[in-house]
């Protein structure tokens, strides 16, 4: 079958970090009035930001959360603790300001976008909802394709569009968030897709399902890893045949902050599937994603590892969203500005170790 | 020996949190719109924080800073990696604004003030200051008590004082921050003195010791716990005779925290050991400490397990002045403000759990 025509942009390799930008700072951050590394975990973020935006002094004052939000077909199988509604209902709660995303985007200063990206109910919210609706959901994969190709790269292109937008604001760093009942059944079925283990690794409560109901979940993976198998080889296949369309935005968006230069936050266990997808797909995705946290969900752990990320956080939240990475934000804004503003030893007058 | 006449405020027992307050808050927050439980720990600091201000929506706006700052005789033998001189320069660098918590507090609109318990070298600094000499630094405690039981009847009040003038000032938390040349030595001692381990579990690297200096550091606690061992009974000794003057401040302040119903947030190494005195001498203290990070001082592990505190951050963070738990306070105020301002399921037409 020949590649959907509007797919290729996702394999365009990114820049890589200015190493330039990246020594100018540790040598500013040699001269710091501390003791060397003293600020830890701090001091290897700034490095890295400033390697990312290219210059010795970096900030993130100025930050874009998109939450991309949609219903999934495998919901039919029992595997969530809320009702599809909900995600619907969420919609509403973020353009209303209601949500925990929504206030901590008013706390950060950030701007928050919400991208419909299709539900099974229609959200009642007449603003602040950017419709881009593919399909009131996708297909239940568990015996089927989650979706078409066609609509994967609507679905990809709606989250490189909300790329676009950010770099149009010059954001400082991009923060992707999700919302979708069902979405760790899929999250945690393209793990299992990715290699990164078997269902009964991955698939945990989600929202909070009880032993059964992630025996079930574990079954549902299980029966859809087994009806898809011969076909599970390339990332794009993967994603197309277990993923969502929120999910797969959140691809679209962190292989397009790689090729527009831009940092991105990465949020939780759905955020980090959507990570490791666009990292099998376009591997310099890689360098510029940063990970906030740890989440409560079990399969975190084993994505993370299997990106090799060390997260800033591990405050075992499990909510989604984004509000795990919009919560690691100030961590990062301190880090900048100790990393700008702090004296040196000869700007004041202390002395350095003794030899 | 009579106790000073100075001293018995530290005993008076603190009051308890606020159990109408806290159980109203948990109310709450199994209203608003999240699956429950998904915020993790912010949920737990809410709850907590609500009993501590005894209200339902606790805030942490209002935020003070004490840094208390002092030298130590024991520096005498070689202890740390940066000369003595560096205590009374960093005091300069926190009165003109360049130091990491000078950097903090501004960031988080914070008020923050310098105590000088007494440096070796004066400070210059001629504002921004406030001057509590006691001495030029403590004893060397290796073969004398490290100070007398008016000194640290001083000591311990310059702490109250400070939660005084915060508590005047109605603040919402308080943090304390240390800076003295050799203080980890101090602390590690303490740390030991308190029975939580020996002195090569408990004494490490500080601002950069190599293997060589931690095993003299070890050498120099274990001679001190051997000179003073016939003494090392009552909290107060331990601390009297192996502390430093901004040690025991900051014992005198978590004590007058909990005695004036305010939060104290710790930070590092030297302040947990302060916390662990504090505790100690009145145990009631224990309810108001919230603690802020892991530090990569390696007792550190060991001080929090003592106290049974599990701290917000893990940055591999050991620079002191209060700056891992000014780095922390954004998560607390980001918890407060998702608690108090997210909607409810009723507020915003969102369905439950299902059955």
């Amino acid at each position: 079958m020949p590649e959907h025509p509007d797919l290729g942009w996702v394999r365009i390799p990114p820049g890589t970090p200015d190493i330039a930008a990246t020594s100018g700072a540790a040598a500013r951050q040699a001269q710091l009035t501390k003791p060397p590394g003293s600020l830890g975990r701090l001091e290897h973020e700034v490095l890295r930001l400033a390697g990312l935006q290219g210059r010795e002094r970096p900030a993130v004052d100025r930050v874009q959360i998109c939450v991309f939000a949609a219903d999934h077909g495998v919901v039919a199988e029992s595997v969530s603790a809320f009702p599809q509604a909900v995600t619907a209902q969420m919609i509403d709660n973020f353009a209303h300001g209601g949500a925990a995303i929504s206030v901590l985007a008013r706390s950060l200063d950030a701007r928050l976008e919400v991208v419909d990206l299709g539900t099974v109910v229609e959200s009642d919210a007449a603003q602040g909802v950017r419709r881009q609706r593919i399909a009131p959901s996708t297909a239940n994969f568990v015996n089927a394709p989650a979706m078409d190709a066609a609509q994967m790269a609507q679905a990809l292109a709606a989250g490189r569009e909300a790329v676009a937008r950010a770099a149009a604001d010059r954001v400082e760093l991009f923060i992707g968030g999700d919302m979708g009942i069902g979405n760790s059944t899929s999250a945690a079925a393209l793990a299992c897709g990715y290699g990164v283990g078997a269902a009964r690794q991955l698939a945990g409560p989600g929202t909070g399902l009880n032993a059964e109901g992630v025996r079930r979940k574990i079954s549902v993976i299980e029966r859809a890893l087994a009806h898809h198998r011969e076909q599970l080889h390339a990332p794009l296949d993967v994603l197309r045949l277990l993923g969502g369309f929120e999910i797969v935005a959140l691809t679209g968006a962190y292989i397009a902050c790689a090729q527009a230069g831009i940092a991105a936050l990465v949020d939780g266990f759905i955020s980090t599937a959507a990570a490791l997808a666009a990292c099998r797909i376009n591997p310099g995705t890689h360098d510029w994603l940063l990970f906030a946290h740890n989440s409560a969900e079990p399969g975190h752990a084993a994505l993370l590892k299997a990106l090799d990320a060390e997260p800033l956080l591990d405050l075992g939240m499990r909510l989604g969203e984004g509000s795990g990475a919009a919560v690691a934000v100030p961590l990062l804004r301190s880090a900048c500005l100790l990393h700008a503003q702090m004296a040196t030893f000869a700007e004041a007058g202390v002395a350095g170790r003794q030899a």
